[in-house]
């Protein structure tokens, strides 16, 4: 965070200590507009931000709960999904695709939640940091309808995009397979358009089908 | 539109006409990741898109809702804001101290609504429409918070760029003053603190102070 827009720096020429650690947070998280993701916009003119990506994610659940399987509580979804990606301001964007970097993502992710919470008030500190946690937990309908977003927002990009990321070498049908799973555990409706996207994506050629020389398994 | 993403197009290939339409209004407003604002990043590298603006406004309510004078229904304060700027796709953003381009704004953006809210399913085009207007017309409570984290935002960015769009030509400290009112409407708190940040602006040469010609009110 630059040195200025500290709660102790606010705090010094603006009073209201509980108020300048909010500011705080606030404006730290606000560089999840200069984190890149790989997720090109629809029109291809360049990837996305986490920014722009967390309110297209906020948008779809508020658009898309009624598919939820498991009834849901759209206001904790949406404080959930606002603030799931802040600690990539510590950690980075790791494409979903690079099984290296996903190996040390947790522990980055951690140190960053670690971080970025402790800026608010305790109260808050409290319940964000608990949220990310239980998004990353998966444990509860919130969070499974939460992570159906985070993972069903770039199947579509990828697919309106004529593959998108699933260009980058490697990519196969069961990789996405897998990647979608969390979709269809959170919704049945959202699973079933999922699957049929991902099967008129390998007729189309958006998508490379299981490579020939790995065995079926 | 692109003309692939219409609901009719979608429901050709992948069937339930509700999720299409759904899809058809999801994938239509991804567009304000295109659409640029005034308001400079905090590291100051370049504008602001509208979807960006607008993630930080809804975490910006969940973060701050507890200093609404009035009572608040946060999750309608969220679901206001996560499409309040949606019209912008068809209307542009319109500066706020542009006072020509204001005047034709409210019904660039009325036409815009209308097309916008449409590819929703009925009952959600009526839902999302109705909070449209309701944040709009700022007379709930609801919708006064939502308008001052519109407000507020920007000023933020202002005063933390050092001036950002303050400096364009003409801008004075009495215009901001009558824009940020609505702050102070919705929270005696915010409210206080832009009154601070104002003056502070002005004292620190960010903010052109009322032109001399100009007589006092
Ligand atoms: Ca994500």
């Amino acid at each position: 965070m630059s040195e200025k827009i500290t709660a102790d720096h606010l705090e010094g020429f603006l009073g209201n200590r509980r108020l300048m650690e909010q500011l705080a947070f606030i404006l730290e998280v606000e560089k999840l507009k200069t984190i890149l993701r790989r997720t090109l916009l629809l029109d291809r003119s360049r990837v996305e931000t986490d920014a722009e990506h967390t309110w297209q994610l906020a948008l779809m659940a508020a658009v898309l709960a009624e598919h939820s399987s498991e009834p849901i509580d759209l206001l904790r979804v949406l404080k959930m999904l606002l603030i799931h990606d802040v600690v990539e301001i510590d950690a980075g964007d790791t494409f979903a695709y690079d099984a290296v970097a996903r190996a040390s993502q947790a522990e980055r992710e951690l140190l960053a939640a670690d971080r970025i919470f402790a800026l608010l008030p305790a109260d808050q500190a409290a319940e964000f940091r608990a949220l990310w946690d239980e998004f990353e937990e998966k444990r509860t309908s919130d969070a499974r309808f939460a992570n159906a977003m985070d993972r069903f927002q770039p199947l579509l990009h990828n697919f309106f995009t004529e593959g998108g990321t699933w260009h980058t070498a490697g990519v196969t049908e069961p990789d996405v397979v897998r990647r979608m799973e969390p979709i269809a555990i959170a919704s049945g409706t959202l699973g079933d358009l999922t699957e049929r996207l991902i099967a008129l994506a390998v007729e189309q050629g958006f998508l490379a089908p299981r490579a020939e020389a790995e065995p079926r398994a």
